[in-house]
């Protein structure tokens, strides 16, 4: 039975360590994507959720989500940074789409509210203390490692986000829209991949343990469809883009790959290979739909989060009850419902209220001259000379 | 014996993930290497290899590969994943070769054809269900992970493509060699990095099992031998050029490092420390005269892959037989030979006939302009001003 | 007890691995913080240092350092790259201080004196053989990973490099400070995060196994502490800037993490969360005071590795004497007096000595033209073009 505990802890620190290489993951990607004259403000905000996020995890949020729940099948300690490694993720979501126009200081409060009380509240009933047992909103999906929980939540918060602070300063002018073009594609790249290897980790250590065969079984599986679903995404839009514009665009492409990633977190313990495939280019296909749909409503989102997190969260979590006979649709649905209601309502709610006081937009001139200087007076690249 | 079943799994997870941390290695080290006009290509590429190259492995190659083998010792997803870690690498090795001027859609095509046939066909033979068997032709040499069957293969295929493909437009003029710096040498140094790292997972894993004390240090050994031959193969690269050049050339001492953990692979589990020492720091200097070797012969390899990948794979698969006295020179010679022959021929031969069809160079004109714009449509630093 | 043998070894090639990811960390951040003519220099120093620290460690430093224990409770080949892949840490910590004007050769040199000579035998008298037991200069301090013996040794010996080699050509002019900005603050944050990402094994291999159900607590206890003091740290760091400046500068940010990482060194195993909060917060905030002061002293540290690493060294050392109530502030404060004395007097003696044959210091036109083309003759970035 030490053992068993032993060789838990091991696997929980292995794969908390995956998650945690996603905040250089996120930070690379999306200081890859924005402009130049926004990469260390969009650094800097990654580092913060890191850390905010984080602590106020680990001092309120955790006894929120789990409150007195007893680990003993490994170190507590592993366990409870496992679930703190979560949590900066629905913030990142959030962060990202918000890119380029939002004020860092106001950001940092969000990120307390998520961080410590939000968040938390759906961790609880979803997978910890489960407050609304027996209930009539008491919630019974199969949501693995957070399509919903994590992902659609993340999802909500920036939809929120981006109704109150609005499109970057010259996205869309009379109705036509400005393409921005990423400013480091080799950022990008590297940004999408490590996400790509952290979220073994996220979905593997879902599992919650590896110590029986049949543990150990169901987390190789977990980690096996995983990938199958992100190369399947990455297929999927890659030949989509490459059939309508006869291009390789590598930024739809890894798109494609988070997208099918975010789609088998919700069941990666359940399906086959095929599923695993099906769910994974599925999902490719809904980010090269989607994305053009949100700029269509004029819904400016620089990194496509919407499309890679929202939209992927709620189809990932769907096909649970579609592919899986023994997991009620129905249940799914309402999972998805409940969680999308509090998420985008408690974060409206927050977002609205901290902008009353702290603005989240940056003025037209900061927009103008970027964020950089006005939020962190720290130039990304100040001895490159910019074409623009 | 579930134990070690968990112990093992546990293992191949990690070293999987650390073979797929080579993903973003291989794509940094090129994308560092080329011009900036050709990076985002060279990215897709990367991408794309991954993708279609694991795809087509899951579905098609590892039946091939293995046919029924029951595995037992651990998660059979944890096998299957950790052997479709390794197939992308061969084309990785071939595509890097013939960046900045051959063309995505035709490179797809061999992607599936290497992915699916070619590179299978050869783990059958020498690692796999062993067709041939009882001929002629039964292999019976030593290579622990790959020098022959993964870094020859990819180094055979390379050559095949650049004499279908040629030389990079100007890059010979009149008998004059053009030299093309590296755009960017933290990327370099980054992937360099990343993929010495993954070789740990790459060498280590491929011992097959950590889960009984003979294990375990065989595992611990091939880490350590591995590292001390990239050691080696750096530290005489880079005394080699010192002394010639009296300058500190990182490129060249990566490359070293890179020839040398090559050259471990083949027997990484039974060498001495000394021993391994020898074989990388000679691998180091075989990469150090090749390079200039193959640009005489006017064979045009911007990343240097046939001299840390061929040359070596030869070199180690060769030490084995050399310095380990139970193992035959002989056999090891014959297993350079007939994988060598096997994975030039099909290689020529699909290349050539894939030629046919879809034109694997780009114009003239793709080449001037970049095949960023040309592939991709996709600028790897739109905002930074070029020199040139 | 052969399956201790066996998780014991499995998990230090984990944390050996997460290790040897802090020399593309240690790289990045160099590299970004440096201009971008002094790219290249810096990254090769960092590779140079890895292979040569190594090497000479490998062959002469570890008999030094533990001379013929017995390790017994994993594979010796596991222990022993565990233990080497500390050794370059204490000189990178040194190199990054004299970075852009220290010329590689005689860095080289320091390097082998460094790796074979002084650092074992500091190790050999804290964690080793103990050559000094039973003397006056017995050390008795508790320091788990390092926070002495390794980042505050590194600290002194930079100290002494700095003292002699001198402040870059026009840093200080009359009396004034000219600020020097980083070049990419993209490769600064991927660097400290993935710095911070090997920590964990830094701190976690350091408790010496995780074979028993107290071990397992203990390793996932050294982890957690280690990254909620990073997050302290950078807290710290920011909140103190923010207020002084109105300004996120996300360099002062990471410095602030590091500097929390390295306090936390010393007693990870040991320390609360409080506590571990409260130390890394203190790190944090030392790290943002120390800078301007050396500064003001004229030592000129382009990373800030004085204030991360050896205040933090000595203040983490400290630490665990103040907040644990088994362990002597006497006996701590005595460890980092003998240890100082030892790593600066042994490391200006061999400083002094080398720098008499072959200077460190470059001219004072190659430090303008920048040491990529005088020392590697490769530029970083070659198609950029540079503002200055």
């Amino acid at each position: 039975m030490d053992t068993a505990y032993i060789i838990n802890t091991l696997f929980m620190i292995f794969s908390t360590t995956l998650i945690i290489l996603m905040v250089p993951g996120f930070a690379m990607l999306e200081a890859g994507i924005v402009r130049t004259k926004n990469v260390t403000s969009v650094l800097t905000v990654n580092v913060m959720i890191y850390v905010i996020a984080s602590l106020v995890f680990i001092f309120l949020g955790y006894n929120i989500a789990f409150g007195d729940t007893q680990i003993t099948t490994m170190s507590s300690y592993a366990f409870v940074m496992f679930q703190m490694a979560f949590v900066g993720k629905s913030v990142n979501i959030m962060s990202g789409g918000v890119g380029e126009r939002a004020n860092i200081f106001p950001l940092a409060i969000f990120t307390i509210v998520m961080g410590a009380l939000i968040y938390p509240f759906i961790v609880n009933i979803s997978w910890g203390s489960d407050l609304l047992k027996d209930t009539i909103l008491d919630l019974n999906m199969h949501d693995l490692a957070g399509s919903t929980v994590i992902h659609s939540t993340g999802g909500w918060a920036l939809l929120a986000a981006i109704l109150i602070i609005g499109a970057r300063k010259g996205r869309y002018i009379n109705g036509k829209i400005r393409v921005i073009p990423a400013s480091n594609i080799p950022l990008v790249t590297l940004g999408a991949l490590l996400l790509w290897i952290g979220w073994f980790g996220f979905n593997g250590g879902s599992v919650g343990g590896i110590a029986t065969k049949e543990l150990a079984d169901s987390v190789a599986k977990t980690i096996f469809n995983t990938n199958t679903a992100g190369l399947a995404g990455a297929l999927t839009a890659g030949i989509f883009i490459y059939i309508r514009y006869k291009l390789f665009d590598i930024t739809m492409i890894l798109n494609g790959a988070l997208g099918g990633l975010v789609a088998i977190t919700a069941g990666a313990d359940l399906f086959s290979t095929i599923q695993s495939l099906a769910i994974g280019g599925i999902g490719g296909i809904l980010v090269i739909i989607a994305i053009p749909l949100f700029d269509k409503m004029q819904i400016d989102d620089p990194v496509g989060a919407l499309s890679v997190h929202l939209v992927n969260g709620i189809w990932g979590t769907l096909a649970v009850g579609i592919f899986i006979l023994d997991i009620s649709l129905l249940e799914q649905m309402k999972g998805i419902i409940v969680i999308g209601v509090l998420s985008f309502g408690l974060s409206f709610l927050s977002l609205y209220l901290i902008n009353k006081i702290f603005e989240f937009r940056s003025s037209d001139e900061d927009q103008m001259q970027g964020l950089d200087v006005s939020e962190c007076g720290v130039e990304a690249y100040p001895e490159f000379r910019r074409t623009i």
